[in-house]
């Protein structure tokens, strides 16, 4: 048993997707959030630039005891996984991108077509293509950047006209012309315009990589014997700019939830002394 | 003669479009840049944020020996220029936000109807608003914000469809249902899109503040002595990610322009000791 809170991490708000999925197959567990909000987005930044944040969020979430470091961040996985593992070598850093291509590896027969939308640097990285050629070689895998979505979805442009034709600008000729069957939303803001993609393809299959995810972490603390019970703890989420974005968007994700909630503006900057 | 360099901030690359206008009008005088293309976009942040970043940019130009500070940024205006100002007595500090706002008042007539547009942080201050009615009372202004314009623009998306939506979006209602005549450019990104609102709305006379503080700037070192004369510096452009999005975006901006120019990234958060 171990009754510490997970951390998770993201850009921004895109990170709290996973959660819904984690309170339902895990609702022992308590979590302490970071949304990097004040210096979102990251998915067309310098890797430089990403791996420097996401060291201070992940440094900040361990001086605050976690027992796991969950990278709830298709770009940061893409690229510094490995680099947080090796820093922090007593607990587990799980990334959102294996989950999500042993899913398609295994639910995928070599006649499928599978598209992945993410950020630029998650495209750029090929994280997805490579481990999905490891695990299916047979596998036909396309790949698209969706720059627009990350920072529409930030400012609460999703039910509208806008995100509409953003979504046909980037994927009708993507999915079409490929002749997608299957695609993976490599970004976690994503599946906040999931019903939205699926209006205009309902023939897709759609893969959720923070709905996998939670499987990882699941058979992570169960291995280990690190399952929470009773945790006295409270859910904390933390956002270096406590915007009403923010705010609105915890609000949308939990309003079906019944779960006490605590919010916290941090200036991640200088956390590190 | 001051022959030290003019230093210029922005949330990210729209500051650069007053650029051209200062070569133009003071091509003696020699920049240094910062656009905080790390943490873009600002005009949906708490204004706590806003100012913390703002305090630490402004600190580095002033170690960086400018004579002036330029606020490039209407945001950033709209909420700190005071504190700017009396953080710094010994220097100008200069606001976007002033001289368009003269702009309007003395070239428009009780019969115009002007419109503002801006970030959220902006529009909220009403510090334009509140200015022009200080200078003409009965004029009518109307206000909107345009969140979605900065992040697309940061992300390159300019001339396409998605633009053109968004544009319309924004403005159709906003244009026509209070019959404007005049639009001020209430954020320095927005030039960056100026020719696509000219062809939806071909009557609308464009007030540009990127264009319009060239004149205080001017007029300030002017008075003060303080224009330079045979400046032996470079121009530099710092960004605290320097992104493909900015390097491109100089490279438009400059692109008839012969400026020798040097790029470099800086980490703003550690230039603090």
């Amino acid at each position: 048993m171990d009754n510490r809170s997970i951390g998770f991490f993201d850009s921004g708000l895109g990170g709290l997707t996973c959660i819904p999925y984690l309170t339902a197959a895990l609702p022992e567990e308590r979590i302490i959030y970071f949304g990097d909000t004040a210096r979102t987005p990251y998915g067309s930044k310098a890797t430089s630039t990403i791996r420097n944040f996401s060291m201070q969020i992940a440094d900040f979430l361990v001086q605050n005891d976690v027992k796991m470091i969950v990278i709830a961040c298709n770009t940061v996985s893409s690229i510094c996984l490995e680099d947080l593992q090796f820093r922090f070598p007593e607990i587990p850093v799980v990334g959102i991108i294996a989950p999500a291509a042993e899913k398609v590896a295994a639910s995928c027969g070599n006649e499928n077509r599978v598209g992945i939308i993410g950020t630029k640097v998650t495209i750029r990285s090929e994280a997805y293509n490579r481990l999905i050629r490891e695990l299916k070689p047979e596998l036909e895998v396309y790949s698209e950047p969706c720059p627009a979505f990350v920072p529409l979805i930030e400012e609460g442009i999703i039910r509208n006209d806008i995100m509409d034709m953003t979504i046909r600008y980037y994927l009708d000729d993507f999915v079409l012309e490929n002749r997608l069957d299957t695609l993976v939303l490599g970004c976690t803001h994503y599946p906040l315009i999931r019903d939205r993609i699926e209006r205009f393809y309902p023939d897709l299959r759609i893969i959720n990589p923070s709905e996998e995810i939670i499987c990882s972490i699941q058979q992570i603390l169960t291995e280990r014997s690190m399952l929470a019970i009773h945790s006295e703890r409270e859910n904390i989420f933390y956002a270096s700019d406590l915007s009403e974005n923010f705010m609105n968007m915890i609000e949308t994700i939990f309003s079906s939830q019944e779960m006490k909630v605590q919010f916290k503006n941090l200036d991640i900057e200088n956390t590190r002394k």
